[in-house]
């Protein structure tokens, strides 16, 4: 059976909505068939206000046109024509028509705002006839003019691919000629004759004369919107915003009204509330005599909207409150208006056409994280939303933002390499290659930034001391990016197009090469790593953001718990408000410099006597690692991971140490050598780590339980109040689970009765093969609770070492073939099935299993609304994305209860 | 909750069965509670045959015994004592009675047969009062004494702990100060004096009298019967047999019957056939004055059992026919009323006192694989049993034995070292350490074994040289064991204990250093090294073998394919009756001398164009190579993988290497290292492999889709019936189905056009992700085939890398944590479930989807029966093992029509 491409069919026979005259074809709802621009539009028109009249190609047609070879659909033509017919009876002009010509603005717009991917014509419908009758109509030769040679310029850069550069170097060549500054110094005259420069060039570059049948202009124009659907800017915006590519765009046509026809007449842009503080006040610019890109295009300065906008440089200038009062006037009640229509802050254009206002746009306004809190707060106070609105309007991973310092965004920077975004802020300090140089820098009061083509365990105290990490490989969910997202620190991973070089200590990156010493700066935001330093500006929580996080703990019904081992992390988590430890990583305990050997010494035992010994000297100081973290953790559960990575994880790796365990082990070199070789293995993810490590060395495991004991009795003295619960890694079938739950309670019994005190404890394993969640049923026979372990479940289920994907994971989102990192969000469809299938057998079989999720995914938003949708108890995640769980949990909780 | 050890509960209440006399309360059909031996003792009681009288303890008893700390039930001691007192009746003798004494022996009999595995007491009874009752009841008071110290001995070896040396040490203390050699030629009173020093040792060794009270002497040897269930003999067994520990041991305690008493007596052990070459004659050995164990441990030389029996250097010997006529014809008319009940060849234990046959065992005898066969195929000729039933009766993994060559059984050995039983069949040459010298020395006609740390890819033309491989890591199903068993060549793997010096090219072992050019034998069915050349005998197939396999596949319902993708083991594969490829691996193709520098040359290319120039290289290689394949298997399907490791498998490791490798491509030896280091990977089982490298390298696919189009015309044009199927492996997604597949029809399509001639093919993958299987219905959309990748699938859901299972598989096995290698038998429960829900979403979304299993499981018997449950069309394994297939194929159809 071969598949056959079937052909992408057009779902509905209208393809044209007209809008103007207070009425409109389409709705606000028609979001996916018009677009935001569209929809907005028809809304607007709806709503009574002044809108140009035009209508809307829906989005249907733009898919189509890529599904069938870039074609349109046969109806088009017809419907586009009606449309302008109707635009004509509500203009009072005719399209072509050389005694009162109707222009048009040819515009992009597509179900999810893309500001600036795509392409937009101006002023279309003028031609060599045309232009005459516009400037005899509007008594305003000059005018009709700059209008034409505009829409040559942008019409022939759009559609017929002749670079605008053309078009500015002879207007430059006019200036410089005429000894002028400003295009508006240039006579009526200097415009006619550019413009017939400007088609010379035209029919130069072409071939071909500049295009005067009216409709071949609107045909080109039309194709070349859908056209840019697919440019490169558009690809990489939609695959940065998870936009899928078969949405397409639609294309607005809408008769042009002209802000540049003298002195009575603006254009402007204005926010209905402050984007970057959330202060309620309407905030924005405007130009006299100008069309809407001169506002963007930063030609001439912008004015401020109002008095009170009026910035201290600003004094000077004349706002549109006191240019134009009564057009002022009517643009506040129209804004007033659109904020208790759709409810949020808003984002217009507006055009001024001899002191007529015209609506050219309304959309939610795009804001910080910062102001984002306050709008939603204030419109709470305002009684204009309700808080579960409000929360539901906040973008949980924005809240990174206010945690984390962030580069100046003022500041210039040179970038020069560019990885993934692996932990979030932005770092600068000297560059350093090893650990060690790291913490020696620390310690000397240095700023240092660690670049590793790598990390591992070992480096963790250098990455302790560095301000930020930046590593040649690794995913989101390596090493690096694991643990520094867990310190808050930011980190920048996978950054393949460096190279290390660590025996000259310096690395190359865009043909540059950088020496120990040297100065870079990182935004974990973004990936971006530039040369030198770029200033940062450092957070600060305000009251806004304890409000929000106040109303989502009261809504959602996930706990949140935090992915910590050292008191630093758990203290800063349970500051943003974790509720207890879902995941205490032991291992991480074992790198610290004071046990590392004994550590050492415990692997290359050769009896399990030798073991006990070396284990015995860990012992004093599990117990304190774990005491200090009940504290911390005083009446909140503390789920504590027994070790997990294999042991040569811990081996020494220079010929230095190599003897130092030797000697205190008492074991030849060669023996540590030979034991080190033993032990390496070719998959180590799937080695011999995990519960299998405390099957085949018990004793290992024994110290861990008794220093858990030991710790929780100690606390328990001291009316601290300890809720442990002792997981037990990659278990695959029921029995590991129960020879390993019968260790710990055999070791709980023994310190018991010797200290004469109990406390209450919990068994449970993490989730995180697939066996285990296939065979739930009878692992929650001897299971307490589960913890799915997603990371290597996800490794397990999709059989990608998170260590080695970056390569082509991606490639595969570049070439459509993932819609995203696995490692970040979760895979609902294969991991998801897995987690769903484990709860529901898992709580068949023990009803009341508590279930939690404690891989990286537990603070990934999209992975929170899974985890309510099946029932989960709780989320664990990393310090610093607790917050952003809460809320994303709050939202889930909201959008549940709404379904 | 804490889980309660919940005490295992006896099902039943009569624990004990008596038989004798013609009547048994047990019967053949209930093995599990009387084990092996007390069902057949009670089934020949009920045939009417002359046993001795006695009773089974159920085998309940014994399990009870350990879940209950070794306590017993509360109603045994009464049931054991009615037992008691029905044998007395039955024997006419009283159970501890000085005048008339019963004297029993206590034996073990599990459900299945552990032959020699558990302990046995005979004449238990026996005190210094019943002896003389004894002697006086059988005016034999040598054998009276002789008995005693019999029982003595074997009491106190088994049940007291005192050591059998002990003993020996005084009987050949006595021998030598008689002056006599053979035990019969001690006198009674010697006899008598020998008992008393036995009676002393055991004073002495225990601190206590050898104990006189006869209800103590069988409750001790109840105990010890139940005891030696957990010897290691007997748990080493079990789990070498797969047998469940809780199944426990019946206890068997039977009247004595004496062979020992004078020349009218003897003792004998016979088969009903030939057990090592199946012909149908009455064969077995006997001795005159004598007890059973003296047969076994050859004391004295056996005598033949009949005429025909008698060998050449027998012909002095006096047969039973000769000795003991009458007593010779009852037993054949016995054999054959037995054979003919059991219908299967029976191995019998029989006993003559007083010129009186007892029969003390009957149980389906043990055969080599050869006598296997000819025994089932003539009770099918002669009607005892029907086709199904012969077939159902052969073990498909004893079909190895006739296919590989086989250690000399009678040959001496010295063995220094055990790894994995990896490859069946023996193997002896001299030790080299490197795949080079392998090949060297096979070129100059030398037989060699090549001992490597592990094997790689890049030594399978060294393994091809060799006899056999020795791997010091590794499992079942390493590199080397895979690739080993696909060549059908002795392998053993995973020999922990040696430790390999390639520097010095020498390997150590128990003690001993062998040095390169020191001859070795390793046997492939074992797992063991030895010392030297052990002689081997070569297999030839018989006629029996193929009249086995022609029922076998009239039987069977699934398909048998194989792995290979060599012309030889193409060839072989077809001669075992392979039915087409399962799986041909394109890579092992690629490490050939002639084109490893071509596929270096392709991956260190920095663009894709160099890289297409590298692949050109390799386009005519591979075209010849899949012609040479589709030729062999005229008629057959071929499914061919296209290439699945990652690259970095490729990549050289000399200097010298990569100077070769930098010259051809025509790049700095420094950028071949860069990309070296590049592409390391972590974890490289999950890594940039598989459909990955086709996705993000899609030359290298389409250079192999050519060829096997171009090979695929090429063979067409000669009138081959060519069968392509096309697989892409590690697929886990749909998309990475559909992206390809379109690739693979592109070619197809180009190479039809340009050929003017096409072929039929299909387009399939692998399922070897948890992820694929789960989303099957969706790949089935874009699949022609299913293949299960068993290997991967195992590694991925239960989270096992094979190459580093090894260590910590082998100590589950032992803990009892896992009750099988899952890489050798399909973990049913966990990647079975995945198996049957891919297939079942698979045919849901495409009726008559085909699917196979091509993993190492293939070839399984277990597996097999669990792929005819699930419906699969085939199983696919390497070479030698399609026979074994064919025959677990077979079994699997005929049990699925039973139930």
């Amino acid at each position: 059976m071969k598949s056959a491409a079937a052909k992408k069919m057009l779902p509905q026979d209208k393809l044209v909505y007209y809008f103007g005259d207070g009425r409109a074809e389409g709705s606000a709802s028609m979001r996916s068939e018009l677009g935001g621009k569209g929809a907005n539009l028809a809304d607007m028109c709806a709503l009574g206000l002044p809108v140009p009249p035009g209508f809307t190609i829906v989005t249907g047609v733009c898919a189509n046109y890529y599904a069938s070879g870039k074609q349109f659909p046969a109806g088009l033509k017809d419907q586009v024509s009606e449309g302008i017919a109707l635009i004509e009876s509500a203009a009072g002009r005719k399209f072509g028509d050389a005694a009162s010509p109707l222009l048009v603005s040819v515009r992009s717009g597509a179900r999810a705002s893309m500001p600036g991917m795509m392409d937009t014509i101006l002023n279309l419908g003028l031609n060599d006839a045309t232009v005459e009758g516009l400037a005899k109509k509007t008594g305003n030769t000059r005018f009709a003019y700059d209008s034409y040679r505009r829409f040559i310029q942008m019409y022939s850069d759009v559609v017929l691919d002749v670079g605008h550069h053309y078009f500015e170097d002879l207007l430059d060549m006019m200036k410089n000629d005429r000894d002028v500054s400003l295009d508006t110094e240039l006579s009526e005259a200097d415009l006619i004759e550019l413009v017939g420069q400007y088609k010379e060039i035209v029919a130069r570059e072409t071939g071909r004369e500049f295009p005067q049948d009216v409709h071949d202009q609107l045909w080109g124009a039309i194709r070349a919107v859908c056209d840019s659907w697919m440019n490169p800017r558009a690809i990489t915006y939609r695959r940065l915003h998870d936009i899928p590519e078969n949405w397409g765009t639609a294309v607005n046509i809408q008769s042009m009204v002209f802000g540049n026809m003298g002195d009575s007449c603006a254009t402007g842009v204005a926010f209905t509330r402050n984007p970057s503080n959330g202060a309620k006040e309407f905030f924005g610019e405007f130009l006299v005599n100008a069309q809407g890109e001169d506002v963007v295009a930063g030609i001439r300065t912008p004015q401020p909207l109002n008095i009170a906008g009026k910035s201290a440089d600003q004094a000077h200038m004349v706002s549109m409150e006191e240019a134009l009062p009564e057009v002022y006037s009517e643009l506040v009640r129209i804004y007033q208006k659109l904020e208790a229509h759709y409810r949020d802050m808003q984002d217009i254009e507006f055009t001024v056409e001899n002191n007529k206002l015209w609506m050219l746009q309304t959309r939610n306004g795009k804001r910080t994280a910062k102001a984002g809190l306050k709008i939603a707060i204030d419109m709470v106070e305002e009684g204009l939303i309700t808080q579960e609105e409000a929360l539901m309007r906040l973008d949980p991973s924005s809240l990174d933002q206010l945690l984390h310092p962030t580069l100046d965004p003022n500041a210039k920077k040179q970038v020069i390499a560019k990885g993934l975004p692996a932990s979030p802020g932005a770092a600068c300090g000297k560059v350093v290659f090893t650990a060690e140089d790291a913490e020696h820098a620390a310690k000397n009061k240095e700023k240092v930034i660690l670049v590793r083509i790598e990390t591992s365990p070992e480096d963790i105290h250098g990455m302790h001391a560095a301000e930020g990490i930046l590593t040649a490989r690794g995913g989101m969910t390596s090493h690096a990016a694991v643990v520094a997202r867990g310190m808050g620190k930011c980190c920048v991973s996978g950054a393949g197009d460096i190279r290390i070089n660590y025996a000259r200590k310096e690395f190359s990156a865009s043909g540059l090469t950088i020496r120990e010493g040297e100065v870079i700066t990182l935004n974990g935001s973004t990936g971006e790593v530039m040369l030198g330093a770029v200033p940062t500006v450092q957070p600060s929580l305000s009251g806004d953001f304890s409000t929000i996080m106040a109303w989502a703990d009261s809504a959602r019904a996930l706990r949140v718990r935090t992915n910590a081992e050292t008191l630093a992390d758990a203290a800063t988590a349970r500051k943003f408000g974790a509720e207890g430890i879902g995941l205490c990583r032991t291992e991480h305990m074992f790198f610290d410099a004071s046990r590392i050997t004994a550590m050492r010494e415990m692997i290359v035992a050769e009896t399990a006597k030798a073991r006990e010994a070396a284990l015995h000297k860990i012992l004093p100081m599990q117990t304190q690692d774990f005491y200090d973290i009940f504290k911390v953790m005083d009446g909140l559960p503390v789920t504590i991971r027994l070790l997990d990575p294999p042991l040569h994880e811990f081996l020494p790796h220079t010929e230095a140490e190599i003897a130092e365990v030797a000697a205190a082990a008492g074991l030849p070199v060669d023996a540590v050598k030979y034991r080190a070789a033993q032990l390496h293995e070719a998959n180590p993810m799937m080695g011999h780590r995990g519960c299998r490590l405390g099957i085949t060395y018990p004793e290992i495991y024994a110290m861990q339980v008794r220093a858990i004991f030991t710790a929780a009795l100690k606390a328990k003295k001291e009316s601290i109040h300890v809720l442990p619960e002792i997981m037990i890694p990659l278990v695959m079938t029921r029995k590991e689970l129960s020879v390993l739950k019968a260790l710990v309670d055999d070791v709980a019994k023994e310190i018991f009765t010797a200290e004469k005190a109990e406390i209450a404890y919990q068994v449970g394993t993490m989730i995180e093969l697939p066996r285990a969640a296939l065979r739930a049923g009878e692992i929650a026979e001897v299971a307490e609770f589960f913890s799915f372990g997603t990371n290597d479940l996800t490794q397990t289920t999709l059989g990608i070492s998170r260590d080695d994907a970056a390569p082509f994971i991606e490639q595969y989102k570049k070439l459509g073939v993932l819609e995203y990192d696995p490692f970040m969000t979760l895979d609902t469809e294969g991991v998801g099935e897995l987690i769903s299938l484990a709860a529901s057998r898992g709580r068949a079989a023990r009803s009341g299993l508590k279930l939690g999720i404690c891989g990286e995914h537990g603070g990934d938003p999209a992975t929170i609304h899974f985890c309510q949708k099946i029932g989960l108890d709780y989320v664990s995640c990393s310090p610093y994305r607790v917050p952003i769980a809460r809320l994303a949990a709050a939202q889930a909780a909201i959008k549940a209860k709404q379904n």
